[in-house]
């Protein structure tokens, strides 16, 4: 009787365990938010954060009409569950826990897409790609291994969903950045299209970022182990899950520190993730060793993981999605086969005769492996399959990206009217412009000022007097201009051989055009709008030159378009060389 | 047997499920604090998280003092409970959970205010209304509904709130936005006082909003959940908890999209707050369809709501709190009597003789409906009363409102001598300018520079060359002037001609007298003021009137008002035209 | 029977509890590494998160290897647990639960630090030091109190950890911040070494601290709430936990009121934390009226903590840690001797004698505090010796503090090659600046411009007309600066008499040097470098010797030091007298 009644107990312990699991893991949600907005550009934060509200509330409309049932309705051939709308025709005997647990994880996967798509995806094609997936890709996949298809009744393992979540949303990710394209200015290429360099875009807000971090870790105990059924696999579990990323970590900051010169902060953040996304099949199989090689693995992986997509696939995945769930949802997935030991409490993976079956490691060959092998495969198939498919279509029929001018300008102020995510703030985008091209070591030999030569002292600072305004030759050009059009400018102004530029934002403040955005649907007067000053000062290159160069790359048709001031700088002593010519102009700045 | 033990294994895990619970409650004044900063101006982002802090902690002193007492103790003909110091005087036998739980319940009701008075109310008056809602206001209806009072003895459903709590805090902010008037420049009003254009305030940090939205839907699983006692009624609630917000933020979505013509992303976090709260109360009474068809209604409500507010009431909400929890508080509380059906789970509304009651949509009838709505006006009137009476006093003691100095400078300056929430980034406020007055179609005919007729380019970007300076006629004003003086400078520029400014964001450094603020008991040295400068170029518009103007409108009457220094620019070609005058200055920015 | 049942569901009930409070301590370390990221500047808020995660991640590496085992391991000689590898060699008994909320314990210990030390440790030496302490320090001393070593078989009590965790980790922060010595510019010197003033470097980001104040509550209740063992127990630790941090706010927000004029916003959220730090080792022992008084006196020991360190001590602490963590974790350990009530539920305090002991005030005499503070003493000696010797171990071994070029430069770009944790935004450290010298009331004695004189409105408002560019003897000297020069010259400037400046933050494009940083694995091209614009406008200080002085004060020896640009404005009229002179350029900015 006391075997009867500890059911019962645990049956209500682990009963509220698993909403609070759900709870935990719909917070994942917010995670995803804050780590995709912080590393992407502050000019595309409020669309990224609206994409990722509306990846979950779409997807509940959806797991409510269709996924739910694909998922867990009665098993038609190992392939889908029965559709069905149980919860409007039997909601008193519903079974309401298992739908929101499985709900926050169908939105965990859908969300993961739209960090590797971030900056350049139209907002109304992510809706749809949204709704497709938490409607019919994941609820089938994840009908196979958790809904008593056809990999669960062969013995697959995979407790909380490497595969089933993180790899799926990882090759969706990988699939939609390909099929995407780079952000502009990502790759830079020479005349033959070769791409030559991969330019980094750094994340306008690390704090965020890895608050997301943190909240997806906390998310994570819910994750892994809302599933659990006794306090002791909770607590394995709640260990594996903790060592995996952490080890994970070290390694990654290791591996940097010593690759890169310096322990990189955003790569360790992903590496956390790559730690947790790893052990999320394997978390309550392993043991604490397990979980440290497998956590290890995947701290290298990541980082691997990111180069591979940048310098081998060409791909632009901005916030490492790929690299972080696809290739650890793959690892984990097969860790399963490495690593399974029955000493992990409550133990249950087995063959269908009953035999236990343990990982390659310890002992039990490769039958386990073999099995993960195959829902790894089999899930892998499906999802390519299926999301290039929805791709194709979506771009077909709506059009997957958004226009040139709207990824330079931002999605937030194009899509959604918002003129800033960061109302009242100065903020330029610093990622997408390249290196003028002369390089040259700037050493002067010494750093003490006493020192140093005059001839040194005067090359480190340059000073332009200007004695009298009437003398001639030598002109300042500034030039206010629409930051979108900051780029042209700058490649302009370089490819005549300007070598520097004195950049300032400023606020226009002037007459607007009626056509305003609505916030919360009130217009908005635009009437301090962000721009560009950009002041020149040249002398061996015709000012008229940069004046027709200028005013060809602000070009867009509009009055407003920029505005130029020539000023007559006059007669120049340069002090580097006590001369009175104009060739110390050349300077770097 | 099994039932007794049952029921002692249901009080153990409920329990302490309710503690959780609690604990997510707490976590919800991060939310608001969150949604608040995040949806209002960086100068006042410091202010508006102190109030949210202190409203907590001074509700907690009030609490124990006289609100908890009033709420819960022995019933005083159904209108308050017995005053005591049970916590004192018997800790021993203290209700130590609920004392918790209905703690944070009350804070959640105070804080709810901050948002709709928020960057123009006086900090102390704000603690005054603080300690009153606290110890009075919300303990005594909250005592009618959940403390045993008359309207829990007439049979009125209020599971988790969207009355007591919601409404409550709603009717507050509501009267205490109109009282305190709008902010300034929120209306624009023409010479005879009638308002003739309502102008937006962007929130300065969507992301840090949005987080705060995602704080308080993890918060509202324990807000509805916390006191269900068995799992199938928290899987419920818990299913309808997440399909309301969802709706209603897909409905809002999609409403947004079709009339302002762009998806809305602050609206939208809106309305998953507003399909929280109008679940709220009939969290544990209806099936998924109630909860979708209370969703969207909430959706559209929240949009109508915060239009309502601009252009009907003209009371200015900066969070639009009183759509959110007033308008969707009174909506929930009504649609218990419209949806609750016994289907769900562990159902319990009865009349005083014990029959079922279900709602309108399911067969009930009036009766549950009428008595719902008999709480709402109950509580209401009770509410609009009281809050009343408590924000006059307020204002006729200590005053309400800050300042318009302080309410322009700011005040988390003014209010707390903290000289910015983000200390080192250059912040300015955009919202309160409105538009120069001329409009004009700025399209040229084409966007392709090579098609573009020279007329067209020089329309297009205009360039003032400055050839020689010693001609006369036009001058370049920069005005170095306080953050606070911009509006009044830009307004008096306009009245005086001028149709465009370029405005940037310095920093003044210089000897500064000595009353400066305290930063941790430490005197800040001020020595790097923000500071705006301003630039225009005039030729027609006398230069002497410029100076004139300029000083009229930053006069303050202390040394360091500003600086204007004249430069005479001579000569100007204007390409637009290839003439040499001076009337292309007429140009929009 | 219903005994040993009750047990067995209690051991369920609390078992998932224990887990979920582990979690929610986890979740404490987003709080810290917000809160010291919110508190400090935006030029280090890489570096103080990656820190944060990092000791987190090394802390569970060293808590595998020894920490654990020391910590629980079979008593030995009440000194320390028998070292072991049980969670390699016995994984299938491993005792999972308490391995995993005893790891996140210890890593709140070491975060702690973080905070003190911040904005010019070492990363290498925080590593380091990160390592020893949850090796060694932490797991010897919690196993004398927790792991039933001397102190826990004496009787001493310290339910959550005021002397294990908080005290522990404010004494390495005190030391730590003594050893390593203040930020750069924090105190003020005069010609003799002596500190004339202390300076504020205010936070970067309050709402971001706030939010980690808020997370660091919330995880509170699962730090002094997990280890609790029935419904009563933890019903009254959520009492305590909500009483204690309130009513510190408040008292703190009315001290400082009084006190400094105005209610300081950053420091009542450090009071939170004091009141939670206070109210852990006593939240089980101690009534409504004990959390009230602990409370009290932990709002106003915070701010005398601030206060004593930087005017007393003189040990820079940017966050408060030493007065929130190392005071009131003295105070709270000693507290349990002053208000331990037996009518706190589940009380348990006893001598080896089974006698119950209860506190001072609750006629429980001498003996307990006694006990406490054997305690406190031994577990601060302990402590005081092991970081001493550490620390001066790494200083001597690996150095430290970072150079002051990195200091200045800040650690994010210098010790990660972060260019900016908010990329896009312009930031300026605005804090080590110190006030020019001279100081003058400001006031002219009129608001109202109609009423002013002319003297009065010429002095307010300065007007330098550039009437014709040919006259000689005034000029304005335009300075492009590194960020990190920025403070060299300002100091120099001054010096030379120099009274005020207008500064604007400017980006430099240019041409740059090859040895880039990396961002995740991709070198950064620098571009776009953040500069610092400075513009003084000079007449009777000889122009040269502002070349001199601004040449020798940017240069460090390298092409891009910096540009002078200097223009002869010509004759000036100084409104404010009429006449034409020069003297007004003596005006304040």
């Amino acid at each position: 009787m006391t075997e009867e009644m500890m059911e019962l107990v645990n049956g209500q312990v682990f009963g509220v365990w698993f909403l609070i699991g759900a709870a935990l893991v719909f917070w994942m949600q917010a995670g995803f938010a804050m780590v995709e907005a912080g590393f992407t550009r502050a000019k595309n934060a409020g669309n990224i954060i609206m994409k990722n509200l509306m990846d979950f509330c779409i997807g509940t409309v959806m797991f409510i009409l269709i996924g739910f049932s694909l998922l867990l309705g009665e098993d038609l051939l190992g392939f889908i569950g029965r559709p069905g709308f149980d919860i409007f025709t039997g909601y008193a005997d519903f079974d309401w826990p298992n739908f929101v647990f499985n709900l926050v994880f169908c939105a965990t996967t859908a969300t993961i897409v739209s960090g590797a798509m971030a900056e350049r995806t139209k907002f109304l094609s992510y809706c749809i790609y949204s709704a497709v997936i938490s409607a019919l890709i994941y609820p089938i996949e994840a009908h196979w291994i958790w809904g008593g298809g056809w990999l669960a009744q062969m013995g697959f393992h995979d407790f909380a969903g490497s595969c089933a979540i993180h790899m799926t949303g990882g090759i969706c990710a990988l699939i939609g950045a390909k099929i995407l394209g780079p952000r502009i200015g990502k790759f830079t290429k020479d005349a033959h299209g070769k791409i030559t360099k991969v330019n980094a875009f750094p994340g306008h807000s690390i704090p965020i970022g890895a608050l997301g971090v943190f909240i997806l870790w906390l998310g994570w105990y819910g994750f892994n182990g809302a599933a659990a059924t006794s306090i002791e696999q909770l607590g394995s579990i709640f260990v594996t899950t903790t060592i995996a990323p952490a080890v994970a970590t070290v390694v990654c900051m290791a591996f940097t520190w010593i690759k890169y010169g310096k322990p990189d902060v955003s790569m360790c953040l992903n590496a956390s993730l790559a730690g947790l996304v790893a052990i999320t099949a394997p978390c309550d199989v392993t043991d604490a060793f397990g979980a440290i090689a497998i956590g290890a693995a995947a701290g290298l992986l990541v980082v691997f993981g990111v180069w591979f997509l940048d310098n081998k696939l060409r791909v632009d995945d901005p916030v490492g999605a790929v690299a972080v769930h696809c290739l650890n949802g793959i690892w984990g997935t097969l860790a399963v086969g490495l690593f399974a030991t029955d000493t992990a409490p409550g133990y249950a993976i087995a063959d269908a005769s009953g035999n236990t079956l343990t990982g390659l490691f310890y002992g039990g060959g490769f039958t386990l492996l073999g099995m993960q092998f195959v829902g790894f495969a089999a899930v892998a198939a499906w999802t390519i399959i299926t999301i290039t498919i929805s791709f194709l279509l979506i771009k077909a029929l709506v059009g997957l990206r958004a226009s040139e001018e709207e990824e330079i300008i931002g999605l937030d102020v194009t899509e959604h009217g918002l003129a800033s995510a960061y109302s009242g703030f100065s903020i330029m985008d610093v990622s997408n412009t390249m290196a003028m091209e002369i390089n040259q070591n700037t050493s002067l030999g010494t750093e003490d000022y006493e020192a140093a030569s005059e001839v040194q002292k005067n090359a480190a600072i340059s000073v332009a007097k200007v004695l009298t305004p009437a003398a001639a030759g030598m002109y300042k050009v500034v030039i206010i201009a629409k930051l979108s059009r900051y780029d042209h400018l700058r490649k302009a102004m370089n490819a005549l051989g300007v070598t520097g530029m004195t950049v300032t934002q400023v606020m226009g403040c002037g007459i607007q055009r009626g056509a305003g955005e609505k916030y919360r649907g009130i217009e908005i007067d635009a009437t301090l709008l962000p721009k560009v000053k950009v002041e020149v000062v040249v002398s061996k290159i015709p000012v008229e030159d940069v004046i027709d160069t200028a005013k060809k790359a602000l070009y867009t048709g509009h009055i407003g378009d920029g505005k130029i001031f020539v000023y007559n700088v006059g007669k120049v002593v340069k002090i580097r060389t006590g001369e009175e010519d104009f060739a110390a102009l050349q300077d770097v700045e």
